[in-house]
């Protein structure tokens, strides 16, 4: 069975109650509860990890070498300055695919992306479904067969 | 029954045999039919347009108006130039999502796109698919949940 | 009888809907028929001409050589990349006038004009007056007088 | 009776013998007599100052809140850097109109405005026809009608 | 009774220490007793944190969330890119002040701050005093009275 | 008895009238009240100065020149553009303080301070509490112990 | 026999007429009858295309397709801003060369080309000879023996 | 017999006293006084002007207007951005050079000048003899003679 | 007998796996052992440390105060943006040589270093050995004469 | 008979053994040969000169002062920064065309021509071909004819 | 007797020919001529060097090492770009002030100098007579005494 | 046995008298002495060039071109424009380490490197001592083996 993790970043623990009219009000236990539906349904298997820590979430994606087949991150604000997560997930050579709840293309000038050119693709804009967009895109044979 | 359009702008007729190690080698009429099968399971009706005249996309876009309930739209490279585009998008007051095929961040740095910020929200690097993964995005009950 | 030339570009044919906030509530017809009527009052003759397509643009200002005295466009988002307009509009050797209903200065940093500095001069942000302002700067006397 | 101020900054009192090519030969004089006739025509009162200093242009300003109804303002060479005029033309609150003789687009590089976009809008390479323009889109009511 | 924090970033633990002609020669201790004092003069309550780890940062003021009435932060290099510390501050509602111990815009160009923007205000240059002047800004009601 | 000046730069005259949501609904005679007070506290002597003339205040701050123990400016708008300003504060050797009313980090980005680096520090963002915040910083004996 | 193309775009068609110090006098009509003598002499086959819109060059361009050898254009205006243009040249796989009459280096700023990276080579500043130029250059057998 | 203007702008006046290891310890009298007997010896006439008041040299450079024959000037501070200086010098037609005591060159990136590419030349970096090249530059044939 | 300590960033954890084309196959363990068997050779006693977390690498550096004679750090992507390791390095007054595996010069245009300025040296592009070169350099007395 | 100059610039004396994937695999001295055989049959007279000294350059340009009828040049890497052979060749005036083997504009960003503006033409991309287009150009009347 | 050089980088050779209108038609010789009646009358020794090479411009720098007490250099072209030049000029310790002929600041955007923060000063628009200005400033005792 | 070659660019020769603070005490002579007998101890040959001529150090690497095994080179000033330069070492395929005595990245913002990125590595900040880490890294066989 093919195994994929779902990686969050600094403050997305605090979603729901952050800032709702940019982030939502779907928690992160819902939005994780929905893709291990989504998981189950796609007949893979799916692990979580959220981290404040840049260190830690670096941590986590040497673990995922050899193990996991596809990686989800929202690097949240490390998105625009961790160029050490960057370099992580070109370590590892696993596919990742780049998540955003808000359309970062309508936010402040800052909020570009470090690592979105060595991802497979960026997903920006769509809330929570944007994780499920995610998990399809890399699960599923046809998305290969697309591109 | 919602009715959806999806526009395609300059050079995507080619699709399928323009540079294919970039744009892969799916055309555009499989990826239509492919889009036609998906409005079906949707219960949405959905309609298509390409062309290689801005002045025909603006028009298009004009004719949406008060007609049609979402847009997807993959400018091709007026994306990285026409604010007349932009501007019609933002004249007629329809929600829309911006597609690419490739990974834009991983292309050419006059890639970025001029129109993104006034969209939902942009799905770049997934293939053909990712207009899959833009048609559930808008026409689903569970896709504004999300956000 | 001196000839004049009122050029539209891109979705100002929405005008009246398009964006009321920004672009105000009259039409491109009542516009015109307000120019139509200072035109007789001033004892010229004028012709309007709008367009969503650059390029049948660029053929009416070709066709305006050697037939019309003087030219006010909006070129609407054209305004801010059409090198091409511009072209078209030095080759004529044709003095014209740049008008833009909303203040430019006050709006997204990309709205700069690519062709301003080879008009006689530039009016910004008076609405459908502006083009009224417009006609009689270029077709009075005491304009030239002026300056 | 309504009641404008028209302000002219640095170096406009050499009007008519200052750069000829560039500022046209008319004097401030003859452009503040042909104000008064249109005002007068238009039934409304008008004011004129005219200094080579920051801050007794700061000053008159000032002077005009709760006064004046509305502004024509070329600040001349001011316009290219006074933050302190732009903030004393945002605290009085009274709508205003920035006009300039030449056409600034076509002049050096420097010559952009730190306040245009607090006005109502700009009127840029008419002459001295343009103050006229300027008094009658401040001062009549069809002006507010076409915004 | 209001409970009030202060946050100290990387590098301040050495205060006292570290480079003294730069940060002078109090510790973080003397600050943290005179601010305690200060307090208690005010008759509201203080807590500490100091870290070296933008992750504990982001933690502490998760937890301050409808706990805490105030922060005074100095985050040390994280001013200047990390955008995690923002968005957790952003985050949480409570109203914030920057401090810095040595004047920021008399050191090294880079010595920017990229959250002073959704702050209160930012006081810098005014050695370990600025941590009572902050305290005061916070905490007094005629602080607020002068805003 | 030490004595102190306080300058206050162009349009600051209007404090309490002007846009009160940035500037606070004090006027500049309450300000200077509180800090008379203040003064009269700390045991030293205080003066006034405003205006909205540039070479006023350099006149203003020459004369200060072996008189006056330290200044507190708030130069307005000339913050962002008067050299000659700088240039006067330099001349003088005497120590002083920049204060502004708002965040000026808030604001538009041409609201940076030309003088800044040569201050002994910055206060901004806390309305006329910030004057006294200054004058305690500039007055007191633990001040310099600070730092 | 071979086959090639020569395109050009917006404006050309009034070569001969505009700003003739800056384009030269020869007319469109004389440069292809130059062109058609210089292929007779060249044993090969060549046409022309000339449009003042975008799309029509974009069409024109994707039908050359498997028909055409090598592509001549002279892409006016559209050198500057039309990476659909570059992308259309891109997409069907055939050499091409770039061509201005005049110098493009001794223009304005703005006279850069988006495509010339991916052209054979770009000829500049030989009016109308430039064509004659390019056309030996890609049909000659020893142009590719020298490289 | 000709007339020159030595015009010195803001902080000049504080010459000998300001800053010495950058500005020298001649007072201003003194450099006057040098020039009133060098221009006894040349033969000319000669003026003096001090200002910290933009306005004022403002006005003193229009009562130059066909009254001197070269102006000398040190615009102090306002070097860096007094565009209203440069238009009142390039308005009244008068040949002038500008000097600055201190090498522009190594100080502060801010030290540029917006005027001198209207002067004749620029001397820097020789402290009060400056003046005296400047002033027999601008008076003396065989100047003239070496352009 | 003298103390060194070598530092590592994050991901240099993985050496020899990690993109061996850019970083080489030798492990860390095996860097660390060629450095002990030359610290041996050299007579000085040498420590390791390596962390993906920048809080920790900060605290280490810390703990060097007063201990270590040298310090070699290969800080990894931290390099190019962690000003709180910069600060930590500039305020325990021990000398340090930068050392990277790869040519940061040929790689991403980010590749610079934000500490490399308070450095002894920078060492870059010999893969294991420039941690050999960086140990010599710091502790051979015939280095300190080179300089 | 007219007189041609052929100048090549640094390593150009390498061609044909230096990175051939990018400057072909002809010698110079083929090149050189090749245009004595056109020489002949345009019936002019041509001249060479190599070196890698750019004053060696710039003393063969002065001796082309009225003895030669057009220089063609290569500068090498002397294109991207030579100011002085820029000055050389428009103090000579003499007509100039500048020849690259490779297309400038498909190569690293630096590649950039500090004297094509001041050049009849540029040629680039066409190998060797490129000398011998150049040389037409310059030589044969038609060329004159075309601009 | 003080000894002084006088340096004339690439092209200053053709003065009097090379473009009067910029540079004079005084040839160098003549200028020579002048500065040798200048030094005699000022009973100090003078020498002259000019090359088109910046290898022979150093080497002759490295020649007045401990021999020459001032250097006047008109580094042509060089001034631009030639950092080899100004590490010669910083490397001898000898004072130096650099001269131009032409007005710098009126010319193209290049024409800015890379030496003149490490001389004493820059003298720039006066022609053949900079020189003498540069000899008498650097040569007399006033000119020490004016700094 | 194997052959290196160590070249000096300009202003290298005048090390040990030149700004010792920045570049040592230790002469060229000295420098070259110690090289060659650690080659002696290395079992290798090496020879070494210094020159001030551009052109000269072009000419020595295309003579290295199949007979030096690796160069050494410290380009002085020339490291920071010279393209010509790195040409010549990229036409010859020989690998070269580049070397600086003080730290570039200490120094000014010029004081880039125009070829870092085509060479091995970089050693910037050792002094003489850095030649001699350059040799050992490029002719003992554990280097190779370390990358």
């Amino acid at each position: 069975m093919r195994k994929y993790l779902v990686i969050n970043g600094p403050n997305l623990n605090l979603l729901g109650t952050r800032e709702p009219e940019i982030y939502g009000t779907v928690t992160l236990d819902e939005i994780e509860n929905r893709l291990k539906k989504l998981a189950k349904d796609l007949g893979i298997s799916i692990e979580f990890f959220q981290s404040n820590h840049e260190g830690s979430l670096i941590d986590c994606i040497h673990e995922a070498k050899d193990v996991i087949d596809g990686i989800i991150i929202n690097p949240g604000a490390f998105t625009h300055y961790s160029y050490a997560i960057r370099d992580a997930l070109s370590s590892i050579n696993i596919p990742f695919i780049e998540v955003h709840l808000s359309n970062l293309h309508a936010r402040e000038s800052f909020r570009i992306s470090v690592m979105a050119d060595i991802a497979i693709g960026q997903i920006t804009g769509f809330g929570a479904f944007g994780y499920e967009m995610a998990l399809q895109a890399i699960a599923l044979p046809h998305s290969s067969g697309g591109e």
